[in-house]
C-alpha cells in the first residue's frame, strides 16, 4: 500500500530544471510525436518582444499559462520581465517551488480552499500577487489571510467586454474597489483588463480600433477608481494579439503576453498592419511527427492527433511541405490527405507540423525536446502541466 | 546540473498503483477542476460488460488508450478480458512496467527505434502482440526481433474501411500475410479489424447494417488468409459503439472496447435499439467545476475549460441541472448561459460536469479522484497519461 498523499500538491513530476539528455540526438531520431522548441527562434522571440516593450517604456509580465515551464519563465524574467502570470493557484505553486516569486494569478477564486492555498503561498513569495471580481471572493481571501497573520496584494479584476471574469466598468468597479479596500487581510495594488476577446481578431485595423476603444473605458475606470482614494500602483493587460497596440495606452505598466514565445497556426492568421500577415514573432515551436501507415494512396496516416495537439480551433499545419492538407485522424492519428505534394513523403519519414493553438498544446506534453544547431541536447519539464487548480 | 536521462523512457510520474488521501474527503471539498471516477456506475459498467460478452462467448481486449490507468486493466483483467490494447509503444511499456504483461498494440510503426523498443519490451510480458500494416514495418520489426534472438507476435492490422492504418482487405491482405510469415523474427498470430468510422454511427439499425456488411468483407479475408495457411487464431476488433452487434460476428475472439467504463456525450448520443437513447452503460466519470465569477447576470463562470476537457467534439454537459449550457471560455475556464436553471448557482457552488469524449479528456488529467459513497479516498494514477510515442 502506498503512502497516503494529498494529490493537489503533488510535487512537479519531472522536476523543474533542464535535464540534459544522455547523448545529442539528431532531430530525426526523436521518438514522436515529440514536442519541440527551436531554441534559436525563440530566444529571438523572448529579446525582440523585450526590446519592443522597453522602447515603449512598459514591463511584460508574461503568462506561464503559455509555456508551463519554469526554465522559460527564469528566461524572461532574465528578458527584464516585472514578474510572470500564473492562471491558476496550482500553477503558481510550481514556479514559486521553482523560485519564480513575482507572480500574478490572474482568475479569481471563490473557495475557501483555494483562498487558504493563495494565503499559504504569498509569505513564500517575494510578490504574490492575485485578482479579486466578487465580494464572496474577496472576503474568502481576507479571511483566509487574515487566519495566516499575512496581507495580500490583490487587483481588481476589471471585465473589459469578454463577460468572462471581471466586474463591470464604472460604478460597480468603483463601489468593488472600496469593499477590497476595507478588508484588512487584503492590499489593493491594482487592475486588470485582459481582454481576451481582442486578441484574435482578425486584420490589423479593426483590432487596434476595438482595442483603442476598450482601453479608454478601462481607463476612465482607472481614474474614478483612483480618484476615490485607491491610488493604483499597477494596470496590466493586453497579449501578444495586441502587443504592438497595447503600449501606447496612459499608465499600462505591464502586459500579459504569452503566445510570442512560440507562435500558432491562429495567431498567424489574425493579420498585422496594412494586409501583412502577423509575422513578428517566428515560429519556435512545433510537433514532429512520423508517418506510419498508408492505407490508400492519396493519404498517408502519422502519428499524433487529439492527444499531441489541442483540437479547439484549427488544424495542425506542416511546415517544410506543401500541398498535404492533415485530417484529425482520431486520438492518436492524423491523415494527411496528398494534394500535390511538394516532396514525396514515405513510411517512417519525420515531419515538422505547427501546432493550432500553443497554450493547451503544450499542457498535453511532459516537456520541450529543445533544438540547437540540428541536435535535441536538453529537455525541458514542462512541470506545471496538468495544474487545473 | 540535473542527471542525463532518456525522457523517452521517463518513468510514470506518480506511480501506478492507487494512492490513499491522507484523509476522505467530501465530493465537494475536491480542488477544481476535478477529475471524478465514480466507483459504483464504473464497477457495474466493468461486470456488465464481461457478463454480456460471456453470454456470447467473446472475450473483452480492453483498450487502455481510454483509461491509461493500471489499476483500471487491472480490473477489468480480472473480470475475464483476455488482454489489453495499447494504442501506443511507450503506453504498453508503462502497462507491462505494472505487470499487465498481455498486452497488444494496435497502431502499427514504421521506424528503426519504436521496432527496437517493441522487440526489448516483448520478453518482459506473458504476450506481447502489436499490429503491422507495411513491409517496411514488419522488416523493421523482424530485424528489431532477430537482433535480439526474440520472436515477436503480430496481427495485420486490416483497414475495414476507415483509411487510417491497415492494409486493405481481400488479395493486398494475403499478399501481405505470405510476406508476414516469411519473417524470421515474426510469428503472425491474427487479425486485427478496427472500425472506427463505424463506433460513433448514429441510430442502431444503420449502424448495425453498416457493422455487418463490414465484418462480412473482413471475414472474407480472413477465410483468404486462413485458406493460404495462415491459420490464424486471433480476430480481434469492435468497440464500444458496436459492443451489442459484433459478439454475433463468426470466429471474432475479442472485442476492443473502452469507453463503456465511463461513458461520455459523445456515446450517449448514438442511440440505441429502436428510438432508444444509447444507455447500456452509466455515466461514470465527470468533471468537478467551481463557479468562480459571475461577470453578467445571465452567465456564470466555471474554472475548467481547453485544459479540462477535450475539444475535439461536443460541448462538456452539467450533470443534475438542466436550463444551463456550457460554452467554452478559453483554455482555463468554461462559462454556463443560464436560459432556465433548475436551481440557482451561486460563487463557489460545485458543478458535476459530463465529458464530451473521455479517452482525450483522460489524458488531460494526472489521476483519477474515486468518489464511493460520497467521499473520496483514493486518487488513481493515470500513469500513461502523455504517452503518445
Amino acid at each position: 500500500v502506498a503512502p497516503p498523499i494529498d494529490p493537489a500538491r503533488r510535487p512537479a513530476p519531472y522536476g523543474t530544471e533542464p535535464l540534459a539528455l544522455r547523448e545529442p540526438l539528431p532531430l530525426d531520431d526523436l521518438p514522436t510525436p515529440a514536442l519541440v522548441l527551436d531554441l534559436a527562434p525563440f530566444e529571438s522571440n523572448v529579446a525582440s518582444m523585450a526590446a519592443h516593450l522597453d522602447r515603449h517604456g512598459v514591463r511584460a509580465r508574461p503568462h506561464t499559462k503559455t509555456h508551463k515551464c519554469p526554465e522559460i519563465g527564469r528566461r524572461q524574467m532574465a528578458a527584464g520581465a516585472v514578474g510572470l502570470c500564473c492562471a491558476k493557484v496550482s500553477e503558481a505553486e510550481v514556479m514559486a517551488g521553482a523560485r519564480l516569486d513575482t507572480l500574478l494569478v490572474t482568475s479569481p477564486v471563490a473557495t475557501a480552499d483555494k483562498a487558504a492555498r493563495v494565503a499559504a503561498l504569498a509569505p513564500t513569495c517575494r510578490e504574490l500577487l492575485i485578482v479579486v471580481d466578487s465580494e464572496r471572493g474577496a472576503r474568502l481571501l481576507s479571511d483566509a489571510a487574515a487566519a495566516l497573520g499575512v496581507v495580500v496584494g490583490v487587483l481588481i479584476d476589471l471585465d473589459p467586454g469578454t463577460h468572462r471574469t471581471g466586474v463591470t466598468l464604472g460604478a460597480p468597479a468603483v463601489d468593488f474597489s472600496r469593499l477590497v479596500r476595507s478588508l484588512p487581510g487584503l492590499r489593493l495594488e491594482g487592475l486588470q483588463a485582459y481582454a481576451g476577446h481582442l486578441q484574435h481578431v482578425h486584420g490589423f485595423g479593426e483590432r487596434q480600433g476595438r482595442a483603442r476603444e476598450t482601453w479608454e473605458r478601462v481607463l476612465e475606470t482607472r481614474h474614478a477608481v483612483d480618484a476615490d482614494g485607491a491610488a493604483t500602483r499597477i494596470l496590466t493587460g493586453g497579449g501578444t494579439g495586441t502587443f504592438d497596440i497595447d503600449p501606447g495606452v496612459e499608465g499600462l505598466t505591464d502586459v500579459q503576453v504569452g503566445s510570442y514565445l512560440f507562435m500558432d497556426v491562429e495567431y498567424r492568421a489574425i493579420g498585422g498592419p496594412g494586409d501583412a500577415p502577423f509575422e513578428p514573432f517566428e515560429t519556435a515551436l512545433f510537433v514532429l511527427l512520423t508517418a506510419i501507415s498508408q492505407p490508400v494512396p492519396q493519404r498517408i496516416t502519422v502519428d499524433g492527433g487529439f492527444k499531441a495537439f489541442a483540437t479547439d480551433s484549427v488544424r495542425p499545419e506542416l511546415l517544410d511541405l506543401t500541398g498535404v492538407k492533415y485530417h484529425w485522424g482520431g486520438d492518436e492519428h492524423g491523415i494527411l490527405e496528398l494534394q500535390e505534394p511538394s516532396r514525396p513523403i514515405a513510411l517512417g519519414d519525420k515531419l515538422r507540423v505547427r501546432v493550432p493553438h500553443c497554450d493547451p498544446t503544450v499542457n498535453l506534453h511532459d516537456g520541450f525536446w529543445v533544438l540547437s544547431n540540428g541536435v535535441v541536447s536538453e529537455w525541458w519539464p514542462i512541470a506545471a502541466r496538468g495544474r487545473g487548480e
